[in-house]
């Protein structure tokens, strides 16, 4: 850390003073740059971005490079990278989402569901290496997992985004056989992000993205009691620095109480909370890091810099405070818009600061 | 309402005793029934399912015919009827959601929307009459509507569950051509239910199906402002009663406490919310109506049984609760889960009301 030439990230989340309030956003390295689309072309698919650890280098690196008022960096992958390790073949539909070529639905299938050897995910963790490498100090690297459960949405369905009838039904008839998942998956990402960290990552993140669609009760049951055994697990950097640990579940505003208990340091918080209520709410307990809706990256620059100024209010004065999107940025979003983002969050965060 | 044999619904609205906790299930008439797929199919279509008030009616009852432990029937229609009677051309393609012909994006096009003629609308209203008559006082009928908001997101985008990136652009960029489909909207809705009221209609609801994809101060501006006219301009009964109104806006468990001040006399929750933690953010001002999640239907007769006696136990003892799911129920349903269910909600209510 004391090489980082850019800590500020890093000293939010562990709500340490800062200058002002640090900036990333989520899938920054991503379709709205011409820079990437033209990487993806020549890498061929978005596997072959993940899983060539030059061409994840090279899309990482391209936002700080445009942008340079980014505060983090975050490893370019995706978290389906993890079932597919488990044996579930991931593959990608143009114009569709990710899908698996099998699923786990029969009592048989999940049971021989195992960790899988890591040798698997070489590649992400060359990717971290090198990144790391190339960044040279520059700024923090981010290294990130799916939740269990949000990963088992994705093995029990086959797909996303799906109304997950069938892996909850799964939850409330053999809550067993889904509990066998998540802790196969667990135990995975456990050895997943720790290997990530002793790669170089300097801070992880954990993306529950379907977290929101389960109950108050289920949601502890089947996706905040795995998140909180790996975020127990996480080990630190090679030279015993703390890797500070982000959580965010999607739609799961009306549990921040639970999930400030689980020990990480952070908690991601998508645009329909409002932030000021949430600091309320969770105290010191935890930084923030949120939360701009993206679709206001599509208007104009006055709409833009006055909702930077609302979130930033909302949070008001002193630390903790990670600014970023609630959710990954849109592929429709005007590269300058993003730089009128990041202005006014640069601009006007200062004063909370002093 | 003194003619009516069943009551518990409308006294459970507006926090009366009942001896029970009243039940009905948004889309209860729908395509888990058999008998539902039969009419569907001797109509030729839904839209003709809505249109032609015999089969509006003949569906409708069904559930009632089949389920004795009922305590509501609701108009069986659709809240696109009425961006349809705006002049956009509604129509549905098989396998696929409801989509319009024309939508509402350019600047021209708004301002010419007006509010339309009702009689556009009287196919409904004459459900309305129709179903009041065959009813016979047997339970009391919802009458409903979309909100603005959620009417407005098919307006403009021209389709439901989207990014609705196009609308939220006009929100932040341009307000004031939002605030014209919105205002007009609210206009015509106003109309619409107090025709549905005049008709026969003995309780409102509201649904806000997109609400939940605002932020904080978004959803106030565009969607829970507009719910607060509407329900503040609805009419008495023929005969100088009540109309109890229902808002419930998916995905809007962080905003009970403003919906609570609008004026509404219960709220809908989804099953993302605790409900007991939901009655005591909004204390006596409105009954609460939810909130099972619909996927607990597809598994097995005791966990079915299990989680309505949780729901009733959040609650607790006392007025104002009228159990239904946190969704329409999914056409994947059993027959007899609901059945399950019901009888459930009977049995293990009643210590409630002692």
């Amino acid at each position: 850390m004391n090489l980082l030439k850019n800590d500020t990230f890093l000293k939010a989340l562990m709500r340490q003073p800062t200058d002002y309030t640090p900036v990333w956003m989520m899938r920054q390295a991503g379709r709205y740059l011409p820079e990437y689309r033209q990487s993806r072309k020549n890498a061929g698919s978005f596997l072959q971005l993940c899983k060539n650890s030059d061409f994840a280098t090279e899309v990482t690196m391209q936002p700080l490079d445009r942008y340079p008022l980014l505060d983090a960096s975050i490893l370019f992958s995706d978290i389906l990278t993890v079932p597919d390790a488990m044996g579930l073949g991931l593959y990608f539909e143009e114009g569709e989402g990710p899908k698996f070529e099998r699923t786990l639905q029969l009592e048989a299938d999940i049971k021989k569901l195992v960790v899988p050897d890591m040798a698997k995910l070489q590649y992400v963790f060359d990717a971290v290496s090198q990144i790391r490498k190339t960044l040279n100090g520059r700024l923090p690297l981010i290294g990130f997992t799916g939740s269990p459960w949000t990963l088992a949405t994705y093995m029990v369905e086959g797909r996303g985004k799906t109304d997950f009838l069938t892996i909850k039904k799964m939850a409330y008839a053999r809550p067993d056989l889904l509990h066998h998942i998540l802790d196969t998956t667990a135990q995975t990402v456990i050895q997943y992000l720790n290997a990530q960290i002793a790669s170089g990552a300097q801070a992880v993140m954990i993306f529950d993205s379907w977290g929101g669609a389960l109950s108050h009760d289920a949601y502890i049951e089947f996706s905040l009691n795995y998140m909180q055994k790996i975020v127990s697990a996480l080990t630190k950097t090679n030279d015993g620095r703390i890797v500070p640990s982000v959580v965010f579940t999607k739609g799961g505003g009306l549990w921040l109480e639970a999930q400030a208990e689980i020990g990480a340091d952070a908690l991601g918080l998508d645009w329909t909370v409002d932030i000021g209520s949430a600091r309320k709410r969770v105290g010191k307990q935890v930084a923030l890091q949120g939360n701009l809706d993206p679709a206001i990256l599509l208007s104009t620059p006055e709409a833009i810099e006055k909702e930077v100024v609302k979130v930033l209010e909302s949070f008001g004065h002193g630390q903790g405070h990670v600014f970023n999107l609630g959710h990954g940025i849109t592929q429709l979003t005007p590269t300058e818009n993003v730089a009128t983002m990041l202005k006014a969050v640069r601009a006007h965060s200062q004063k909370y600061h002093l």
